[in-house]
């Protein structure tokens, strides 16, 4: 494997799919997702070899489930394809333009980034995802993926790549690295000259090599210490829906609920009936020490939330529980712990709400909901590539407008500078 | 100087701009404009000793022009900032939104990037231009300056603190790292904890630096090695002004021409004048090895143009020309060649014109247009920050705009997620 050559590769490819109609990108996903029906043994096949592996290896219920396909999974994600035929094509698009003082004629045009690197974990459907947003937008994609899905990475690659060929494509516009050795990913990172953007998709640990080690522009996000704060001024039932909503709906999920916030004059109040109802829930509390002295806490063990465990996802049923003097000290705390993902106010106080939005300074701020909102698909971008929590490029979900640039196009009559 | 310190009290700064209505920020600025003017003297003096230094370190003329300031360049940087308050501040525009099938009302509003960092190279309008820009969009600034200016820097940044104060806003909103130790740029290239976007605006070598080291997201650019290429349908005389205006009408700029390429068909027609016109306009030809045969050549003596000059900026009243056998090798040239800033074509043919700006991958792609207009001031965004060559974030000119970020706020009624 040579990835300067994989690089070359993609760029030369990526011109070329720059060129494409929206009619003939749509041709080339509806082609994948019949492609993929048509090689669903194939594919299962490997992806129960994966599985086997895995089991062998044993991993946990949750990762194994994760990256078991069936029959059902498979027809799904084809179908998922078939929808983003459907969204509307932003390349080409005008963002906007006009006439300059010397009568130069200006528009700033929407066009592919190029060449986009994304390194992701155990998750066969992301390969298929991924490839097909980049494709509708006209880019060429370099995947990395999670070594626990190789087999199965390796057969979907091939349909997208067949299906590419079926369509007169170059076969480079989809390449996998597939050798799962390291040192292809630290490659990857240096490959400035020709990828445009580079996505991880994976753990804290991922994020940060590829910040620190990257030359290619890093989206980083994903990771979600996500908070709600519950406001001196809020209905006590109300609140609790919400926060089993933000917690249980989905633990496993970025956006998903980690840490409790809970205005001290609200505690008498709110503590017995939520207690009550995490313990119905199954949700394990993590009681800040300075509250576990609180008389609605007496009579049962409670760990202490350590500072590491309030600056960490729990991504299970457990949740942090923190007493705050003030919205001040809530903003503070969310501040100081959050990843700047989803964090929200239950409030009855509209004063209390504005201060709130104005001062969290996450990608989504929520006022009397649920966090489990930030996603691309609730937010109406009908995809998602990532969820980015820095603040360079886009932020929060990523549709497909995060996979654009723009380019300036000045038309003149002879035109000349004074 | 503890940089950790000091990006932690930018970050604290940021949090107080960011709440800051377009009022306040231009009552800033209006009292950082007064103040200079009021503090003419001691910055002049400050200046002179830089330009002494300057002097007696033997650096070029044009280096020494550009770091002088004069009574008059002082009023004009004032007046600049006056003029940076008749702006409107993008900051809290509603870019998009909504009511999701939930019912949750969602928006995206424009908010402030947080903490930007500066380094850049011996020009003393840099402080307070991008400082002011950055105040107007409610960011804290981080500044590093070239050593030349290092007196004349701290006599700026000591003016903006002054009105910072006068304002009862903190002092740390803009910061300097006035000790020219190497160091300091190695630890802030760190500082991702604090800083959310490092612009680099300097040569290329300090942009590989940060895109090497970097942990924060850079926005590179500002090196142009920008192309004009001829047409085989084109007026010779028409080509040949819009080539003068390119390269001559300033040299020094990262929009001026450094390369001309030639439809082969053109050559007789276009090359004898051609040649007495840049001769007469005291512009050095080198000539690609391949085209020296020409008889528009003989009896006269060019340096052949190596690989690497092509590669380069001339930055000086120097061209190559090289002739291309069709517009498919001029854009081959300008992928391999270029730096993604500012190439156009210069044609009479309406596909040729389409086809170049479709498949020339440039931050600005002109047809029949001087170069010279990528700029903010002539783009209509009123004020640069940079102009980006790479694709995230921004792209080309970076106005006010490309200081902001945005953050998805969302209003529920106690909202689940089913």
């Amino acid at each position: 494997m040579n990835l300067e050559l994989m690089g070359q590769k993609a760029k030369a490819a990526a011109y070329q799919l720059a060129s494409l109609t929206a009619q003939q990108k749509n041709q080339l996903l509806m082609a994948i997702a019949d492609k993929l029906d048509e090689k669903a043994a194939d594919i299962l096949q490997a992806n129960q070899l994966d599985v086997a592996d895995a089991l062998e290896q044993q991993l946990s219920a949750a990762l194994i489930d994760r990256l078991t396909l069936t029959v059902e999974r498979l027809a799904d994600i084809a179908n998922d394809v078939r929808k983003v035929c459907q969204l509307s094509d932003p390349i080409g698009q005008v963002v906007d333009g006009g006439q300059l003082d010397s009568g130069l004629k200006i528009e700033r045009r929407r066009v592919p980034l190029g060449v986009v690197a994304i390194i992701y974990e155990a998750r066969p459907n992301v390969t298929i995802d991924v490839a097909t947003l980049c494709l509708k937008t006209g880019n060429a994609a370099i995947l990395r993926g999670g070594k626990e899905t190789f087999r199965t990475n390796a057969q979907t690659v091939s349909v997208i790549q067949q299906a590419l060929v079926q369509q007169g494509l170059p076969i480079e516009a989809v390449q996998a690295i597939e050798d799962p050795d390291r040192q292809w990913v630290s490659q990857l990172l240096k490959l400035d000259k020709y990828v445009d953007m580079l996505i991880p998709r994976g753990g804290a640990g991922l994020h940060k090599l590829c910040r620190e080690q990257s030359t290619i522009p890093v989206i980083t996000g994903g990771i979600g210490v996500c908070h709600l704060y519950i406001d001196e001024m809020m209905n006590t039932e109300q609140a609790i829906n919400v926060v089993v909503n933000a917690k249980k709906q989905r633990p496993s999920a970025c956006n998903s609920l980690e840490t409790l916030l809970i205005h001290q004059a609200q505690l008498t109040a709110f503590l017995p009936d939520f207690i009550a109802r995490m313990e119905q829930e199954g949700i394990t509390l993590h009681v800040d020490s300075a509250l576990l002295s609180h008389p609605a806490f007496s009579g049962r063990e409670y760990a202490p939330v350590t500072d590491a465990a309030y600056r960490d996802e729990w991504l299970s049923l457990d949740l942090n529980v923190k007493a705050v003097e003030s919205l001040v000290e809530a903003v503070e705390h969310i501040r100081e712990y959050g990843t700047q993902h989803s964090d929200g106010i239950l409030t009855e106080n509209y004063h209390h709400a504005q201060v709130f939005v104005d001062q969290v300074d996450s990608a989504a701020v929520y006022v009397n909901a649920s966090t489990r909102f930030t996603d691309g698909g609730q937010f109406g971008l009908g995809a998602e590539v990532a969820v980015s929590t820095q603040k360079l490029h886009a932020r929060g979900p990523m549709g497909l407008e995060a996979l654009t640039t723009y380019k300036w196009i000045c038309w003149g009559q002879n035109t000349l500078r004074d």
